[in-house]
């Protein structure tokens, strides 16, 4: 293996020695070699912030240990894109983490990516150099915290914390010197198998044995960021086992890391996936809150929930979780998903930051004390399948630090880092990005249903895959109707927002297009506000959705991008265009079958 | 291993020695233990047939070579249930085949009991002991064939007509005694890896490679049956891919195999799954007839094509195989399925020779020549999974014998010679054997329809997931109505049948119930011959289908079988309850959601 793209970074081509240990030896590295004459103070007060000012023949820059670091990669992309450096900064949340879902055996759960960035094989197996390219694209980008494994803790993957510990110090060294922070995924069982014949968050000898095992962690990386836990959710162990709440379970670790220094992480992914899909009464949306909203103020001060952005699973549009709005006397963390699970898998292009935007302009930013978002990184050489997927992972560096990102100002930065486009071209790409989201979810399912994807798989048009599972994803759709009723005459789940929330999405009339279905049970002849009806409007944004991805293929012809991104982004487009025309095809039929209803337009829907 | 259960054969507890070659021997031996006193001759122009005579102490049994073999054991079951031995008998098939889908890794391809009988790891691996207890099993009902590898070849089972010979006339060895022929699966592209650059049947260094190795394989297996291919059907290689039709790829291979007396099995299991499913004009029951009946007499006379029962795939209803009406010149098999794939997965009882009746009530016995089915058989102790699932590869080889059996009594003898029941328990057992099959078509998918069962896995309800896949196999159910016109103004595939079978099924006033929607198009509110909607049958079967599930289950818990099948048949019955509940569940909901038509009992439709 070694470095064979440098993503946004293709002007700083060298790769980092192996023997700099300081973030400020790396910023001096990298500005000398992007041809910036800076003075670099380093002022550990200033953590990770740092100010820039003009000098005489250059800048001088002043920050704290990694702020140093963040601040040299603003002057060098500022330089590169010739836009004056901002003069200060810091960031907004603390902890901005990535998730990476790395198995042990070299797979990626969700991955898109090409295998595991660490381990091969049922141990840890990487460059060194790739690793370090790695690091500066995070510390490029200001992302400070790495949780290298799977959420999902299988053997061998538990070794992190006991036999692989001095593997993890080396890997842990090698991100050190860019201010990125390793942190593992651990089972929650784990002391079972080591002699402690229960896993009782209240049992004195499961918390000695924590206590002990963390101690032996910290001898060998004392700047591990923390523990990240999945607990009770899909099949893993967790305090339920021991009639023990979630406070007790997170507890009981977040002592064991305190005197370190160290934080755990606590997923509020929790919910039913054994549900009776006869059972009208139980509705997924509202588990994460019921599981966790009453336990606020019980979690020690170094736990951090973390919550899903909506109450699903990451699909194309859901509302904001319920829990982002409650716990005020709780550390939380949003999570987001860069690995595109049910967008289009880096097959189609997706571009976020219009979702997010959408995210934090209902959500105050206050809300959340930290940030985290499961990678779309793997063993490719681009890092991440499709080339613009990259775009994602740059722009999330940028929300982390700062969520109120301009989404199109941050895509057309890591566009014109990325690649040097005459100006038409570059609008195109930007354009193209931007509107990436919008067209696959017209083309997908229709007005915030969801779930209308390949199960398990998640790719591909399913629309009754979901319906008789076990995973409490249903849409219940009739010859007459569809949608779930999920205000306070249905399943009640709009009720755990704030009232101004609840009065946004209370009736069909105010309850904005894209999440009509998910709040309501709407009637096919039910007339929308420009004067559709609910049908005609799922076939119009189908056809469109595909009409605009054939739009994108033309654009992406036109635009010279290098190779191999060229190929590769023309070859995903050939999927891309395929899977649009499948999920228009089936979806529409799927609901002239049931409805009955022609198209108004008289456009062909299969039988 | 050891052998622990000795299926339907209990009263012959000893393991059969090693040192026994020839049938006579065996036959000998059983006699012995079975306490049966007979003289034995062996006439080899008998070949497989046998005459029983009463004598004054005993019995006098001529036969052919295996002849008497399967005499003694016919003698023995006499013994076991009181009977008196039939006086003569001879096979109406002189091929009587088992196909095993094993893999070279171990794994069975829809195996349902266990792993593989004769792999593990890449390599052979089985125990003698138990291997002789199988050829028992084989001999007793006269089955002469064991085809031990799946038709889908891959790396390293190809390595059986080379460098696996010397291990494979190993076992060919411990079942020549029992008069079971081995035949192996080949992969048709086999020679490109030896250095010929084609596979093109009409290439002269092909035909040349497979003589060659045709005389490699039968100078040490010089009994081999022959080879079985799969060619040109679900991604495996074959002769289209160098513009040849299926009598040039079969003829090829079967000029090898002549000189050594070798048959070549020739799989019409060949069909587009790659369909788009908006096509209407594509109607993949048509596929094997289209393939096949132009070629009639144009192949070899050791070449045997091998015709799935159904034009479909094994499923739970099917017309009997327009093929098999068709090709009056060429050899043509008939072939069944025992492992349940879409029946079950011997989790849920089915007895299938109800089935095979229908099939021979429709189609004259000779108009095939041989006879073949995919085994049931796995590593389980019981050799079946299930144990009632014995009953099926018992009754299976009485109907390759004589097709002309009936359900009731082979199952009863099978019920007889495996557990020793009180009589009314007996009969409690083959009544709910013998409406295992009626009941389980009941709760699936109604009315011939097919497919509504999960993709790939095959078991359980998917009422739609087939829909939209490349796999031709619709229902189209949509708000009015269910079913594909295959008649003359539809598909056409009606007119693939003799102009009787056109008659009996081409209007749906004539068509059997069973078979409606299998033949045509029909609305909800169609009325059938008893008065009812079509959609009210479907609700009825379905009720009537988990009704009948739970009467199976209590009158199993009233028979007293011996541990473990005891243990074994009960928990299978807890999954099965389960499973006929979602069944019934779900297809009804799926009807009531596109139709608005309540059950007009009032009975629960879920929502």
């Amino acid at each position: 293996m070694s470095v064979k793209c440098h993503t946004w970074l293709p002007f700083l081509g060298q790769e980092i020695p192996a023997d700099l240990t300081a973030p400020a030896d790396i910023a001096r590295f990298e500005l000398e070699q992007g041809g910036v004459k800076a003075s670099l103070t380093v002022e550990p007060a200033m953590g990770e912030g740092w100010q820039i000012a003009k000098t005489e023949d250059g800048y001088a820059l002043r920050g704290g240990e990694s702020g140093v670091l963040y601040g040299a990669y603003q002057l060098l992309m500022a330089k590169q894109t010739g836009a004056e450096p901002q003069a200060e900064s810091a960031p907004r949340y603390s902890l901005r983490m990535l998730n990476c879902w790395d198995n042990a055996d070299g797979s990626v759960e969700r991955g898109y990516a090409g295998r595991s960035l660490f381990f091969e094989g049922g141990k840890f197996d990487y460059d060194p150099a790739r690793m370090r390219q790695l690091a500066r694209m995070l510390a490029s980008v200001g992302l400070n915290v790495l949780c290298i494994n799977n959420v999902n803790v299988r053997f061998p993957a538990d070794q992190l914390v006991n036999t692989w510990l001095p593997e993890l110090a080396e890997l842990a060294a090698i991100f050190r010197p860019f201010g990125v922070r390793l942190m593992v995924s651990i089972d929650y069982s784990m002391p079972m198998r080591y002699g402690v014949d229960t896993a009782d968050p209240l049992d004195e000898d499961v918390a000695q044995w924590w206590k002990d095992q963390a101690e032996k962690v910290y001898k060998v990386v004392p700047d591990l960021a923390g523990f990240l836990v999945k607990a009770d959710s899909e099949g893993r162990p967790g305090p339920f086992t021991y009639g023990r709440n979630h406070a007790e379970g997170a507890n009981m670790l977040a002592r064991a890391l305190k005197p370190h220094g160290g934080v755990l992480v606590w997923r509020c992914f929790v919910y039913n996936c054994q549900q009776d899909w006869r059972d009208l009464t139980t509705d997924r949306p509202k588990a994460a809150y019921e599981h966790y909203a009453y336990l606020d103020g019980q979690f020690e001060d170094n736990v951090i929930l973390q919550i899903k952005n909506g109450p699903f699973d990451f699909q194309v549009r859901e509302p904001v979780s319920p829990l982002l709005y409650a716990m005020p006397g709780t550390v939380k963390a949003i999570e987001f998903q860069l690995a595109q699970e049910y967008t289009g898998q880096q097959i189609d292009i997706y571009a976020m930051p219009p979702m997010w935007k959408e995210i934090f302009d209902e959500l105050p930013a206050d809300n959340v004390q930290a940030i985290a978002a499961v990678t779309n990184l793997g063993r490719d050489d681009n890092f991440t399948g499709h080339p613009f997927a990259a775009a994602n992972l740059f722009a999330y560096g940028c929300l982390a630090w700062n969520p109120e990102i301009v989404p199109e100002e941050v895509i057309r930065l890591w566009a014109k880092l990325t690649y040097a486009l005459p100006a038409d071209q570059e609008d195109a790409l930007v354009q193209l990005l931007m509107g990436s989201r919008r067209t696959y979810e017209k083309y997908t399912s229709p007005l915030g249903l969801g779930w209308m994807i390949y199960p398990h798989h998640h790719y591909g048009p399913n629309p009754g895959g979901y319906e008789y599972t076990p995973w409490g994803t249903y849409h219940k759709a009739d010859r007459n109707a569809v949608g779930i009723d999920r205000t306070a005459g249905g399943t009640g789940y709009l009720l755990q927002y704030p009232e101004e929330l609840q009065a946004k999405y209370a009736t069909p009339e105010n309850c904005p297009d894209e999440l009509k279905l998910f709040y309501h049970r709407l009637r096919y002849d039910y007339v929308m506000a420009d004067g559709r009806t609910l049908i005609q409007r799922i076939y119009d944004d189908h056809f469109e959705g595909l009409a605009e991805t054939q739009a994108m293929a033309e654009v992406l012809a036109g635009i010279d991008l290098p190779s191999p991104d060229r190929e590769v982004a023309a070859e995903r487009m050939h999927r891309q265009l395929h899977n649009a025309r499948e999920w228009c095809d089936i979806i529409n039929t799927f609901f002239h079958r049931l409805s009955g209803v022609e198209d108004a337009q008289g456009r062909t829907i299969y039988l």
